[in-house]
This record gives C-alpha cells, sequence and structure tokens, in this order.
C-alpha cells in the first residue's frame, strides 16, 4: 500500500489501529510533521516561553489545553497518546521504555507540545531538485550538539542541537531562500560550511542520527533541530517527560504549503 | 531636536529622564518599537499560548523573566517600569489611571509582555513609496473590533481587533510582499478590500484610533492589531493590567531590518 499521499486522517488511523509503526518520512507528504514534547503543567510555561525564545530549533506547531490529550488545532479527532508510531518515556532524564501507545501514562496535568519538523523543508528543498543525502540514504540526518547557546527561559537552557545536511554549492542561494519561507519548520540555516566554529569536532560522528558523505562541491548546512528542546528539556531531570521515537512523527492535518510566510 | 536618528539607549534615557513623553512615531526609526501588556503570573501562561495562538494580532518580541522589569533580549539597561512615554492602569477592566512611570504599581510576580507594533512594517512601506495615511495625517491608523475570531487559549479569547490602512490598487501586491517579511511585527494583511466581511458597519467610526479617508482608488487594508490583546486580557478583567499609553510605545536596541525573514 503506497501511502505517499494517504490523507492525514485516514494515516492516523492506521497508526492508532497497529497498523503502522514505521518512520513517518515519505508518508501522508503533503501534511505537516511534528515533533512531540510533553510535559507537566508546572514546567510548561518555562518551555513555552522557552520554545517562543527560539523559534528556530522550537517552532512551535501546536500546544493542548493543560491536560488535553486533543490537539484540535492542528488534527481533527486526534489524540496524541495513540497517534504516533512510536514513544519514548523519560524519568529524570533518563530514557526508560519505549512505546507505541502512552494512554497509561497520560495524567491530566500534562500539557502536550508539537514542534516543526524538517521534512516540510525537506520536501521542498528536493521539489526544486536540491538533494537530501539522509532521504536519498533511507537514514535520519546527522544532528550534532553545537556550541551555539540557546537563550535560556527559566529552568530551560543548553546548547543547540544543529542537522547537517549537505548541499552542493550551487544550491545553496535557493536552499536559504527556500527554508526562509518556512519558519514554523526550522526555518533558514543557523550556519553554513565551517562545522569545527559552532564546536562540531568531527562531522562523522553526529551525537544524533547517522553519518553522511558529504562530497566535492557540496558545504555542510545546518539547521536548528527539533531534539534540542527534548535535550534542553532532559537537562532538567523532570520527573517524566515523553516525546515521540525519533523518525517517528505525529502526522497533523496542516498543509505544509499552508505554513510557507511567502 | 531631531529624534529621528537617535540610537535607541539615549532616547529611552531621555524617557526615562523625562525629557521626552510624547508619540514615539518617526523616533528612533531604525529601531523596533513594541506594545507593552504586563500581567501578573497567574496569567502569564495562558496569555503566552494566546499569542503563540494568535501571532497576526500578537506578535511576541520579548517577554520578561517573571518578577523582572528587564527586557534583556530586546534592550540594554532599560526598564519598562520608566522607559515608555505613557502608561495605562487598568483594575478589573476598566481605565484606573494614565501615568508616565510605573514603579508604584510593579510588583514582583509581574511579566512583562513586549509585542510588535505597525511602525516596523509602515516604515517599510514609505520606504517603498507607498503612502500611509495616518502618518501623512500625523494621527493614529483607524483600528475596529472585527468579528474574526481569535483562538482562544486558557482564559483569554475575543474578537480581533484590526488596523486599516488605506493602500492604492497598484501597491497591493508589493504591500503583502513587504509586511509578509515582517511576521514578528502583524506581518502579511488579515483582509482587504470588504470592511462588511469582517464585521466593521462603518469605516469611518473606528473603534480606536482616528478616522482616515479612503481616495478613489484606494483599497481598505485590514493588519491584525497590537491593541487585541489588551482588548482580550481586558475582557477577562484581571485584577491589574498594564499597556502602554497608544502611540507611546516601547523602544527596543533591535534593528527593524533584522526581523525580516526574507
Amino acid at each position: 500500500m503506497d501511502l505517499t499521499y494517504i490523507q492525514s486522517e485516514e494515516i492516523r488511523k492506521m497508526i492508532r489501529n497497529k497498523q503502522f509503526n514505521k518512520f513517518t518520512s515519505g508518508v501522508a507528504i503533503d501534511y505537516t510533521q511534528c515533533n512531540l514534547v510533553i510535559l507537566k503543567k508546572r514546567l510548561a510555561y518555562d518551555f513555552l516561553l522557552f520554545c517562543q525564545r527560539n523559534p528556530k530549533p522550537c517552532p512551535i506547531i501546536d500546544v493542548t489545553e493543560i491536560g488535553s490529550s486533543k490537539p484540535t488545532l492542528s488534527a481533527i479527532d486526534a489524540d496524541i497518546r495513540t497517534d504516533l508510531p512510536g514513544y519514548r518515556i523519560y524519568k529524570y532524564g533518563e530514557l526508560t521504555e519505549k512505546t507505541d501507545d502512552i494512554s497509561d501514562y497520560w495524567e491530566d496535568d500534562m500539557v502536550a507540545f508539537l514542534l516543526g519538523c524538517s521534512n516540510t523543508f525537506e520536501k521542498s528543498l528536493i521539489n526544486n531538485n536540491i538533494p537530501i543525502r539522509n532521504i536519498e540514504m533511507g537514514t535520519m540526518a546527522p544532528a550534532y550538539k553545537s556550541n551555539i547557546p540557546t537563550v535560556k527561559a527559566g529552568v530551560f537552557e543548553g546548547p543547540m542541537v544543529v542537522g547537517m545536511r549537505p548541499i552542493p554549492k550551487k544550491d545553496i542561494v535557493r536552499t536559504i531562500q527556500i527554508t526562509s519561507r518556512f519558519p514554523s519548520t526550522h526555518g533558514s540555516p543557523i550556519h553554513i560550511g565551517s562545522p569545527d566554529e559552532i564546536g562540531i569536532k568531527d562531522i562523522n560522528k553526529p551525537d544524533y542520527g547517522d553519518p553522511v558523505h558529504i562530497k566535492d562541491g557540496e558545504i555542510p548546512v545546518f539547521w536548528g533541530c527539533g531534539i534540542t528542546p527534548q535535550a534542553v528539556a532532559n537537562n532538567t531531570k523532570p520527573p517524566i517527560m515523553i516525546t515521540h521515537e525519533p523518525g517517528k512523527m505525529f502526522i497533523t492535518d496542516i498543509l505544509d504549503e499552508s505554513l510557507s510566510i511567502l
């Protein structure tokens, strides 16, 4: 079954019914996919402010009402507890479980934050014939803890995690234009060209995801990465935090193109 | 003394020392000016979420730490209690006082929200030779309670207030392009052309600001207005809310051009 152009509601239903549990890249490609961070109400204000202050790594798409698992503004009839193919449970900063249903973990003072994801701008780049190595290889984009500080908010602080994609020199200008149009899915690059300047010692040893080869004539381009909010939240060692399993995103009803600013 | 190109720190110092208490339009024009809303911590999360959900009327530029009157991310050495030419104090939704110093009102659980203001994009339009009637006349842009609902967040809800500027037909496309580049100062228009469709009965009787003449060949263009968050907050009748006096904005150190997305 080809899921490339499946409707968002349909694929969420399949996920909910345990008929799909794979990576969501390339699935329902017209729709915006999101990173998920669930925290308790006590941390919600600081986290929301952190995201507001760091929109490149943490672009907010939707926030549920306190205690509600329904992201009503971004997806009809969705339930954040069952509609992702995979979740991670962190307790006091430690990964304690991977699961495909978090209903048993949900509490009535939890808030779910849905944050924009690079799938949106990667698709736009591909539509412009700009190659994306990690998609060609079917792997996760390499991501690195940089030396770029995020802007602190309350208890949340720490370095920005950045994702890297090698881009042909001739496509650099167009790449900046395209990704600038999508500020709510990480927006324009954070850095171009010199990994060492942003604290990356070995480009072949990413802290997250998989390494990719940088070909002759290509330049490494770095974007703020959706792993940042998880890494920063985990620094505070909250009693509980729930996230999506990397690569297994929440699929909204929002059309990617509708997020374009121009 | 010509204050058009004065440095932001200098004009804030003059304001603090009671050497300037007029409208800030046309003053220190390179710098971003902001609407101010001060609320108590108890309402801060709902208000922050409201702004996040309604970025066109409520684009966040800076939020102070709880209890701090220093907007350190947007203005060096500034104090939000003394650095605006005028303030309004609202108690339970009623305007109770106008003042030029709110030091006596400041409490250690207050949060100041600084929100983008139309001065930024008006200047960009003028730089493109697109006339702005309210600036030509030296008046406040007319603003109206529309029938467009904002997206509710917690206790905050209500209709969007929209500001209107008549734009020559030939400049409409360029106007949309220019204002789209500035999402953090209200961004692209909310509506073009038909006041009645958005609940405005008499374009010559604005709910806020001053009426302007729409000339032949001009079309009324509407943007989300920074009065919206004040109007919505006042609907909840908070025990205390402090805002800027209309037209007397906070002048940050942020260069307007640095907010352009493209």
